[in-house]
């Protein structure tokens, strides 16, 4: 998988997918003119120097299908001949230079909205390298995270705090205690942990990395812990500050709620690796015909400086088919620009076990990823130990080439959760 | 219109529209354990003191209609009967603390992705008044604006810069010094136009402000302007304090591309208005099953420091109805909370001109606002100076009780435009 240029290295592309009732040539030539220097009527400033210099293009369009009602309402025209098309834009990068918060007003902004459209959705963006030398990019992705959790060569097997909110930071130290006991490589907060008075941040940080750190001490391995520090800027730089105080190895951020500029600063302070959460990802998503795919809206964060990003499950609890799960953490380990690859480490989570390990190697092709289970761990019928161990144990199978029921004949931990969690 | 508080004052209330083939009793309780203490499987630590001090709560549950078909794909059952029904859900203030990216988080997050549900959609919000305690909220709202403006009594009439991108800072200037020259309020960027290297932000600043001072020395009336600063934190605080320091009114932000963290940031430090642009507002709202109402997201804007909301105009250019539009701008102009109302002034725009403006006096019963059009001035066939009198006549008309018919018989510009953009 190699880096993705636009045509014309002074362009910002995007990849749009467009439902329309009418002509769709035409359609795409007012979100054009919509994201650029046109408008609804024209206007005398419109000169063709100005166009020249200013204006977007329509690099593509392929008319992919027809459909017989819109998907969304408010389209501006009845609906005698509905069509789908894959279009892809184009716009000076001098219209705005290298910044992220001014690339999704020009990409996104106002088109959703267009009468022209009973469909919209972004579906990738390919951008100068100016952007790479503007923004940090994952200061650790991959290989500092194998680097500090100690991992090398397979996925680090991670879980989640449970119950979500409402365990105090001793409660959430007790079960820290019992899962760094059980081998595990990675924990995180949930995204509704944050730093409310019933948890504070300070508190469950000491807490937590008393027993991380004791357990390092005597063992040699530093379980990772991602901190959820969201929250307003200051707060999260002296969360993040106490953090590599006491020693720890990873933060976390929920991006909907913090944004890009904050998740640029955040960036631009930190000297540990962002686990980034993506919560809200539905109201961007949910909808085929609507808002963001994963593809495009990934490599805004990246950019930003996530070193960790979501991207659900084989199976999942919620209601993201498979494929789309494949594709989105594909993208995550696909470089973005030559020479600046800024990949970032996959977590898949949501309903795992061992038991969807080997088809989610297969689908995706490499190790260097996130596996987090919570009832796939802490469910296990023999206990949390167990229940880590036979993660391990799958992916040990799925690295050695062999089925997870011949590996789980001489395992008995990947042999009970493979009953346990078939049903 | 007064503020409305949650049934208890220690506790977060939002409102949901919910489309189930669930029991949408059944289907609200995974909705209030997700975002809370529960998860998909019961975990040992939810005991029920931790429950009782952590958990959501479905507070009403009422099943409104039935649908034939699923909204949205991905619902995890066959669909037999589909209801949508509306709920309203709360979580302790203690769970979070009074933040709002932790607010967006617990009452928005992973809920749009939950397989119960083959429509979500959070139609409002209501907040302890420790949110207001915590947060700036608008620094100027109406009455600041006013005052700033020098406009009393009736609506600031405004306009937007077009090309939207394209023109250089000379080009701006120009068409700046045609438009207060034309006796206009309030004049914007694009969002699309911030700091590119076709148009400077500084060089435009100075320029469009040179104009705007000489003309405010020679007639006493400083017009408003507000600047597109969007994109880093310390680029938009540069920005302000040039802003500010060259005797400007007014700064511009788009919404969605700062993120709350910045916005906040952007509050505490402006001594400006804050003209608060919401351009991808469509990926957010489009699909009506799907997302955010803007009477639940603008108040998350309003605490951060919004003075200005955009809400489209009667009779747009783009797909959203009127009663969504009058809907939007009211919540604008209710207040938030009891003793700190945050209210904010509504920005019409989209194809507006003279014609909407009784209708839009008629539903919406305030002349808050500022009533922004681009073709319905500089499209007037008289000119631009004939376009702004047009509006300024069209408002007088509304606000004396008359009809636009009867006020333009001795009004020619008013006449004209009435006659021009009836087409």
């Amino acid at each position: 998988m190699s880096a993705a240029a636009p045509r014309d290295p002074t362009r910002i592309e995007a990849d749009y997918l467009i439902e329309t009732a009418y002509d769709p040539a035409a359609a795409a030539e007012v979100m054009a003119g919509e994201q650029s220097s046109g408008t609804f009527v024209a206007v005398p400033g419109e000169t063709p120097e100005l166009k020249a210099r200013s204006a977007a293009r329509v690099e593509t369009l392929e008319v992919v299908g027809e459909v017989a009602t819109p998907s969304l309402p408010g389209a501006g025209r009845p609906a005698d001949r509905i069509v789908r098309a894959r279009t892809t834009l184009s716009w000076p990068l001098d219209n705005l230079g290298p910044s992220l918060p001014n690339l999704i007003a020009t990409v996104a902004g106002n088109l959703f909205e267009l009468k022209q459209f009973s469909g919209l959705r972004i579906t990738d963006i390919r951008l100068p390298t100016a952007f790479a030398d503007a923004y940090p990019g994952p200061g650790f992705g991959v290989a500092g995270t194998r680097r500090l959790a100690g991992v090398a060569d397979r996925p680090l097997i991670g879980t989640i705090i449970k119950p979500s909110v409402g365990l105090d930071a001793a409660g959430t130290a007790d079960l820290t205690r019992t899962l760094v006991e059980a081998g595990i490589d990675f924990i995180k907060d949930d995204e509704l942990q944050a730093d409310g008075p019933t948890c504070p941040f300070v508190d469950r940080a000491k807490a937590v990395m008393a027993v991380i750190n004791d357990h390092a001490e005597r063992t040699g391995k530093k379980v990772m812990y991602a901190f959820n520090l969201t929250g307003e800027l200051d707060p999260m730089r002296r969360r993040h500050d106490l953090v590599a105080e006491l020693g720890g190895t990873c933060i976390m951020a929920s991006l909907n709620s913090v944004g890009v500029v904050g998740m640029v600063e955040l960036a631009r302070h930190t000297q540990l690796p962002i686990h980034a959460h993506r919560n809200g990802w539905g109201y961007l998503s949910r909808d085929p015909s609507l808002g963001w795919s994963y593809v495009a809206w990934q490599k805004i964060w990246r950019l930003a400086g996530a070193d960790h990003m979501h991207v659900n499950g084989l199976r999942n609890k919620f209601c993201e088919p498979d494929d789309s799960v494949i594709a989105s953490a594909r993208t995550c380990l696909t470089p973005m620009f030559a020479g600046h690859p800024m990949t970032v480490m996959p977590v898949f989570s949501s309903g795992q076990s061992a038991g969807q390990i080997v088809d989610t190697y297969a689908a995706l092709g490499s190790a260097d990823l996130i596996y987090a289970a919570g009832g796939g761990i802490m469910g296990h019928p023999d206990g949390t130990a167990a229940g880590v161990a036979s993660l391990k144990q799958g992916w040990e199978a799925a690295l050695a080439g062999q089925s997870l029921p011949d590996y789980a004949a001489t395992r008995p931990e990947l042999a009970r959760a493979l009953e346990a969690y078939s049903a």
